[in-house]
């Protein structure tokens, strides 16, 4: 990849930590939680799936080395409490169509760590769907709420498929795979956003 | 051990591991969860313990090497969906003994494994431990309940006793150490189960 | 750092240890867990917060290789269960002036692994006051409460204070490190539960 595109995806990384971080603090504020708990929740939103991927795959964890996720998800945070401040209204569908870009971003991303370390296609794909959802799961857990993403939402179905398609294509063409992935990921979690798709296996 | 005995634990272990993912299943039915959730909660109660147990020793996580484990876990997810659809009776009896059979194996697997990244006879303990609980523990924390291990039911005190017979014996004889601690851990879960033996510590 | 000094540092680590192991066997006491429970909640209360840390820095975990601190968690958490059966009473300041006092050496103790490590001063903040609080983080996760520190008390502030002192005065006195980082931690938490500071951020 030349320079300018690791720059931009570097920075729309940095923009998918941003959108997951506000996600994060916004939980925060449901819960009625103080200033730390707000930059906690920010933070395992925003980090919380690639910091596990990067535990699994014995890889250095990417924040510790880069602090400037840190700072994004701290000016998210601080963002988010004085918007929150400011106004009742949380604007729903700007985060949600930002927090698919974000998915797709991760998942792409996650996925790309993950084979860079030589697993399996398997767990490339394991390993880019928690990167996508994992911070969301501890953010609900820390929250004491079952996780969204195991009972309501058609949400890791999207990094799968996703992560699916970026494992196929990567051996033949790697722009196609990546736009590919991403493309997937984001249009598949807008439809699911907008016809309210749900993956029932129960009859209750 | 020769390759028939490799043969026959790996076998052991894979079953084990499809037991724990249909536990894991019929909490996330019970939890009213979706597709996802059900996979997830079949993945973390079959593999928890072992993730947990190689992050602690900075062993390379058993399941990303070898994705067996991954289909096992699909496998018993698919199945335990398609029969709690087709039948409301939950078969508790035959789970809770194939429960004990692969927390028996479980354990004797951690504590062995343990033992030959070189920790003391404690720590190893304590890991055999955690490969059998700790999977269970994550399914109830991620389901939103108390785990049912530190409340209820002896479970984890068969863990303890198994794995320190197995500490104990296999510097001298390797497989009366595997068939005793294996035996201990099954007998007394059973034994538990059936006359609902538990600890309390506490007057209430 | 003389062999004295080591041996007092050492010794205060194993009390901080004994002292929020004993406040997690509380927690399970109020939870009306088993005897394992409260094993389980006084070790993570003790050495999760290290745990975390050190799994993140990839370096070798602390208590798998040092098992006295195992040993400190099985006593105090025998002597919470003695005391609590033979006395109503908790005894809740107590507790709170000796949590303080672990959680100041915690996080002293956290900053300095971080930094010896060669991660960035931010970094070792982070982990410095990740040291002092995850574990009862988890404490409040495995119990079923959303955790304290998320809501309720100026706790990890105090971290953040004291760390943040250490990383600054560091390159040039190792003793006045030490001792302001300490001190910082200690008074802040003490006054914040004398003077019932919270870090309120959102008007609700």
């Amino acid at each position: 990849m030349s320079t300018v595109e690791i720059d931009i995806i570097y920075m729309m990384n940095l923009i998918g930590c941003g959108v997951f971080a506000i996600s994060g603090a916004i939980m925060a504020y449901k819960q009625k939680m103080d200033g730390f708990g707000v930059l906690v929740l920010a933070a395992v939103t925003a980090i919380g799936g690639g910091t596990v991927r990067d535990l699994l795959l014995d890889a250095p964890v990417f924040w510790l080395t880069q602090p400037s996720y840190i700072y994004v998800v701290i000016f998210a945070a601080v963002l988010a409490i004085i918007w929150l401040n400011y106004s009742e209204r949380i604007p729903a569908k700007a985060l949600e169509i930002a927090d698919a870009i974000g998915l797709a971003l991760f998942v792409v991303m996650g996925t790309s760590k993950a084979l860079s370390y030589g697993v399996s296609d398997v767990t490339a794909i394991i390993l880019g769907m928690m990167t996508g959802c994992f911070g969301g799961m501890i953010r609900d857990v820390l929250a004491n709420e079952v996780p969204m993403i195991l009972q309501k939402e058609l949400y890791a179905i999207c990094c799968i498929v996703g992560a699916s398609l970026y494992v196929l294509i990567i051996p033949f063409y790697e722009e196609v795979a990546i736009i590919s992935a991403f493309s997937a990921v984001l249009l598949l979690r807008l439809a699911a956003i907008k016809w309210k798709w749900q993956l029932h296996v129960f009859k209750y």
